[in-house]
């Protein structure tokens, strides 16, 4: 069952087809020479390891379902390699604090004996990298730098993981974690992390064992043959190359579980946070720095960066973008503003994630549709609003900020919250727009992934403006309020 | 079981034994005239009905569990009157989407059947209108002044709502929403409310149908005989005086569910959202906005309002408060800063409720501990912050301004987020510091509860200061940036 056929009409998004790839001439020379990729991904750490987001717009323009070719990766080094004759093969186990620990085969997992507990739904992965390029513009932080396409969103099949641990007889009691191993050989050893049992265990958190995504067998880059996928959490816990899982009283102490995916206190600087001392070590360790459940975050897709407008006196202009928030939450507001803040507009949001939710008993993939048939309302995917505006508000407005809250109240916040990893990276998306000359506007988003230049944060930047002044490094002007000591 | 030995020492806080109460005479002509109160309580909407807050610093010098005499109450309207001799045969019923309807009496919660299944732990209330005070003198919301002491903790002894819905045989495909109805008759019917039956199913939510706080039977401001106490949640779902509880594929209808506990849109004006026409209803009746979890939110408690403070070259001071997240979360660090959020330093976390955790099997009135027994690891209680500042930094200080954070990364925003009807107020916590001659400083608190005067917002309000300008009225000086357009 590792090949499905894919279903031709649906009433919910099917997948896209993948557009043919291939082994790519420039990663010839690199260890993972044997992993076929889209050109169009914008590569974040030079050639090698592959970390890449695709263009904001044609992803975005993809829809709710992501295809292949534009799946975000965070590959922290090679791509183990695993063909298609040892696949069915690859085994794992599941041990540590449980009665009865076992090893199971991707075969096993397809066996007839798991086949009524198979589940297929959606699920939008967001790097916790996501939208890191604005931190590194305010002060260079120990990660790359994306954009804001730092996610995609796929139709995983798997078991629930809390099935797969039920199996192996786990001490609910004594046990506290769930830790994940990969193949993937590091600097640092194999990649590994955990998550809290509790969630582990709760199907309104919908963690999987997953070895087919958007229908197919998985992708080299996304963890060919088996993984853990993760909705609502950071992708840094949803382990590739899924080799080993151990439920313990005390969190992972895998060098990337320490020093990978946490949002330590803003004031630690990039020097003080690698200074080796033993202080310091206990401030990586403090498991309530280490990040799990995403946070609440949105980006303008259009008007797109440097795109151009015409100024017309009854023209209007649909301003659209994504949306999404972490452990389950749905996003319940988007708001628009076009002076700083001061007021907002309420934007429309569609929520595609819903029409799964409609249908009764559906299969797909060989998975039960899971929305459907077991009530779960969690919410695990991106989302899309849009506000049509006129022109005229444009052409006398300095900017766009929008910000999204989700249903526990959580609202981005005007200011970002810097930290020495630059993750997490949520504040008020911000588009600035340029009168040029009579007729025309231009927009400029924040910034641009990798390396590429533009972006009002470079420019304002590069003109000596301070991007922490609580004002996007522009002095406040036209202040109506009296000075009040 | 309604009655239990107070245990007189345990590894773990114990509730302070309650001061003794008598009905007070301003209560004699209100339909409250049968309930003893403390009144060292202060009233925020006259003498009745009965919405109370005890003061900020004495709540806060009891100690983690509060006693009766300060716990905050939010009562609708009368209390219903409940004779200790009916008290036992007080029923309710659980009926709609299950197999096996039942009614059972509060004889029946404490029968030997359902003895091994009562659960005892503590858990901190809050109500949605915690320091709403500060949205009121931005503007005018629709709802009474809580100050900052619109919260309270107590040990809470009950049965797992789950527990109890599948005793009557829930439909948990069908059913989405669990409907509470209480006793109390108001002017638009009895108070009731729903919540999602996903979080009621869920151990780590920790809902419970309770009889006894702090060990004793229920107060009637607090739900003589028998309420719903939900952790992590606004206090408005936490039913008192409990009737029934249906299991529905919809969110509750009732007036106070509709009309009650909801944040909406920032842009919607007390006058738009009481024009009554078909749009504003459909806006009320969105599910999105209703509250549910609490945000996170802290408040300063030392310094206290107005307190003094000599100036000594050497001295210290201990600024101190408390933080509280919701759904579960922990409060994962404390920041304070003062230079108004250029630079923030990290306050010491106290969190008294994991000292329940190290037990094994204890037992309190007549229920496991919980926290102990089951291995949750969620938080429902609040936790204790406090950082040494030395006098000198506070000296040269405009202000302290305090922020919590929480696991999943929501932090407390500069904003306020303005509602129609006040709810969920979580900007950061700000006291002015001023300097009285050479010698002294003074400290400001935004508010004081209810009509009670002070504070620097309504100051600053009255001076004819902006209190939504981004800096709290004031003008920002000192900006070291150059304009950059």
């Amino acid at each position: 069952a590792l090949h499905h056929p894919q279903p031709t009409s649906a009433p919910y998004p099917l997948p896209p087809s993948p557009d043919p790839i291939s082994i790519l001439p420039l990663d010839l020379k690199t260890p993972d020479n044997f992993v076929p990729r889209d050109p169009a991904l914008i590569r974040l750490t030079g050639v090698h390891p592959f970390n890449v987001e695709a263009p904001l717009t044609p992803l975005f323009n993809q829809g709710f379902l992501t295809t292949l070719n534009l799946h975000y990766v965070r590959n922290h080094g090679p791509v183990p390699q695993v063909h298609d004759s040892e696949a069915l093969s690859w085994s794992f186990t599941i041990d540590g604090l449980c009665s009865s620990p076992v090893t199971l085969t991707l075969s096993d997992l397809l066996s007839p004996r798991f086949e009524d507990e198979v589940v297929s739904y959606p699920i939008t992965l967001v790097c916790a990298g996501n939208r890191r390029k604005e931190q590194n513009l305010v002060r260079k932080s120990k990660g790359f730098s994306w954009g804001a396409a730092g996610l995609s969103t796929s139709m995983w099949t798997g078991l629930p993981l809390g099935y797969l641990l039920s199996l192996a007889g786990i001490d609910t009691r004594k046990g506290k974690y769930v830790h994940f191993e990969g193949a993937d050989q590091l600097p640092n050893g194999y990649y590994g992390t955990s998550v809290k049992l509790s969630h582990a265990m709760d199907p309104e958190r919908g963690m999987m064992v997953s070895w087919l995504m958007n229908g197919l067998p998985l992708h080299p880059d996304h963890g060919k043959p088996l993984r853990v996928v993760i909705p609502g959490m950071i992708g840094g816990r949803s382990v590739k190359w899924l080799k080993r899982i151990v439920v313990s009283d005390k969190p992972s102490e895998n060098w990337y579980h320490i020093y990978d995916n946490r949002v330590l206190p803003t004031m630690i600087s990039p020097e003080e946070s690698g200074n080796g001392t033993e202080e310091m070590v206990k401030v990586w360790k403090d498991e309530r720095y280490a990040i799990y459940d995403l946070n609440t975050n949105s980006a303008v897709v259009y008007p797109e960066h440097e795109q151009q407008l015409s100024i017309t006196p009854e023209g209007a202009f649909t301003i659209k973008g994504y949306a999404y928030a972490g452990g389950g939450k749905r996003v319940t507001r988007m708001e628009i503003s076009l002076d700083q803040g001061k007021t907002w507009r309420l934007g429309h949001i569609n929520y595609p994630e819903d029409l799964y939710r409609t249908q009764t008993e559906s299969r797909i993939y060989g998975g039960r549709l899971d929305l459907s048939s077991n009530g779960r309302d969690a919410s695990f995917c991106w989302c899309f609003w849009e506000l049509e505006l006129s022109i005229s508000d444009l052409a006398t407005a300095k900017d766009i900020v929008v910000r999204a809250m989700d249903e526990a109240m959580m609202v981005q916040p005007r200011d970002m919250y810097w930290s020495v990893l630059g993750m997490m990276n949520n504040p008020w998306f911000r588009v600035v727009i340029h009168r040029e000359g009579n007729n025309t506007l231009r927009f400029e988003h924040p910034t641009q992934p990798a390396l590429q230049p533009g972006g009002w944060m470079e420019r304002v930047k590069k003109a000596g403006g301070d991007l922490a002044n609580g004002f996007w490094g522009e002095r406040q002007s036209g202040e109506e309020s009296t000075p009040v000591s």
